[in-house]
């Protein structure tokens, strides 16, 4: 398959290599598909939104309260994810998974919420072994609902304040990297702010008296929304589809998904690099070269979705571009 | 201006500055259209071919004759710069400002050609000066042609074999870096070959007698192509459009538009970073920070083409997202 797809693409009209990354691209969403003529249907993007019993140890710059008001504002269109969601055709879902909010009676927010907020990992495990269970059925549920419309490529965003901690301790776990060089300054943190957000995780991961599985280290200090995605990631696999991982969250939720089933990884599309501490490091861990890097840390998915134009394209190349056969041209290597 | 365009930016509901480049992007198009509701109408694609003479002297891994080749594969839809016109909606023109080749009866080909091709710079200049004022002029009114059908966002492709060479040596001119430095492997030289183009470029370099003005300089080394790009660029400026800057060949043309009239720059996106060598230090040059970096070097102005949807991300966030006023959010700094 892969001679084939390679073939294909070696044998359009310019010269080999020349469109770069497009054509890595192209050649991992051929395999996914099995197919040297791919196709994009009915992109979707999963918004996923739960809270951090962590965000009571003043980790974030934004108090918890944001979660939902900002779930709310997506609900009327004006979140930076709306306006991607629009500009690429991507069908939007809003999902409360854990959001520590009575949204009963709001239209446009689905309704899978687990509890109304993580407990704090600093004293405790975030979630019950129930609840992990739960929340990883969730996120493959929501990822069968896209998929059962014809979906074939799947953007996965979170609104969670607090939730980079999180991602900072699996990212220290599972790839061996010094706490310290995993945290950054999230949504916005000073230096007084990073250094207690510092502590406050060192103490975390010292308290952690569990068995040190990955399903136990995301069960512990997971967010609803984050184990929702890893449950929609490793159902994605399964269908096939494509996954955009977003920034840094969405990274580590990528990492923790391939550390529960390696061959994830393939299906994973990573779009953006961040200037979050440590994102690059996380990225190289996983062997991705991510497409793009415009500073970008709202969240919301918003990275994965402003690089499905260049995913688009990829497969259009590998479509759409003469070969050398019917251009007339002279193949020079 | 510049205040209410950062105010309006900043009161959007998102933590200050976590839209990275598309806050800066959206700063600049602001004051290009000295507006707080930018809009990007007609985007235009100008897809400029020539041949240039100092491809005689082997600088180059493809023959002449792939020049006139892809000008009319392009005329059947099925080169990179095709696809990527119609994803994102953009009007193509194919021009021929000085392709050795006579392109009599053949549809969708703008004839604007000045010479077959260029004379050859090793020795003696590629185009006199009646040529190059000719041809100045032939890029401004292509630019006019767009702007009168309501363009404000204009794209820059070229196809011309060899024309790495002279982008070499004006980025080795005008950025006073030293010329080896500057050059590269262009659509794919071997070690001995860019040995030799090395060589050539540095004796044609010392051959040069004139006055050493920027205008003298882009006359004795630069294309028919290269020329009518600095003029559409210049124009462009003129007319307070976009222009969308794709690789080192655009590059250089933008490096050598602004020798010609600094403010130019304020009017330039720069979409591309390539692997050609020392691409990343002529964009420095011009603290120019480009959009993607994928590894793109076929020429066409695919690179320009394939940043688009960022800018229009840009634009969309400024026009389209809430702000703290209407969202009704916890404003958290």
């Amino acid at each position: 398959m892969l001679a084939d797809i390679r073939k294909k693409i070696d044998n359009l009209n310019k010269p080999k290599g020349s469109l770069g990354r497009l054509e890595t691209l192209a050649e991992q969403i051929c395999l996914v598909q099995q197919t040297l003529s791919p196709r994009l249907t009915h992109p979707s993007h999963l918004l996923l939104g739960a809270d951090h019993g962590i965000e009571r140890e003043a980790v974030s710059v934004s108090p918890r309260e944001v979660t939902w008001q900002q779930m709310l504002n997506f609900t009327h269109g004006g979140g930076g994810v709306n306006m991607f969601c629009r500009q690429h055709g991507f069908k939007l879902r809003i999902v409360d998974v854990g959001v520590d909010y009575d949204f009963t009676g709001v239209d446009g927010i689905l309704d899978r919420k687990v509890a109304r907020g993580t407990r704090n990992f600093l004293h405790e495990a975030a979630m019950t072994q129930e609840e992990y269970d739960r929340t990883i059925d969730i996120g493959a549920a929501l990822c069968d609902d896209c998929f059962a419309e014809g979906c074939n490529v799947l953007s996965i965003g979170e609104m969670g304040i607090a939730n980079t901690s999180p991602s900072s301790i699996w990212m220290s776990l599972f790839c061996h990297i010094p706490l310290d060089e995993c945290i950054g300054a999230g949504a916005g943190l000073d230096t007084p702010g990073i250094r207690h957000k510092r502590e406050v995780l060192r103490q975390a991961v010292d308290n952690y008296q569990g068995q040190g599985t990955a399903a136990d280290l995301i069960r512990y200090f997971g967010g609803f929304e984050m184990v929702a995605a890893i449950g929609a990631m490793l159902r994605a696999a399964k269908h096939r589809m494509l996954v955009l991982v977003d920034g840094f969250i969405m990274s580590a939720c990528a990492l923790a998904a391939i550390q529960l089933e390696p061959e994830v990884r393939d299906y994973m599309i990573f779009a953006h690099c961040g200037d979050e501490s440590g994102h690059r490091r996380m990225l190289d861990a996983m062997q991705a070269q991510p497409l793009l890097s415009l500073g970008l840390r709202l969240g919301e998915g918003t990275g994965a979705l402003c690089a499905y134009p260049i995913v688009d394209s990829a497969v259009r190349m590998i479509n759409e571009m003469n070969n050398f056969d019917n251009a007339r041209i002279t193949k020079y290597f």
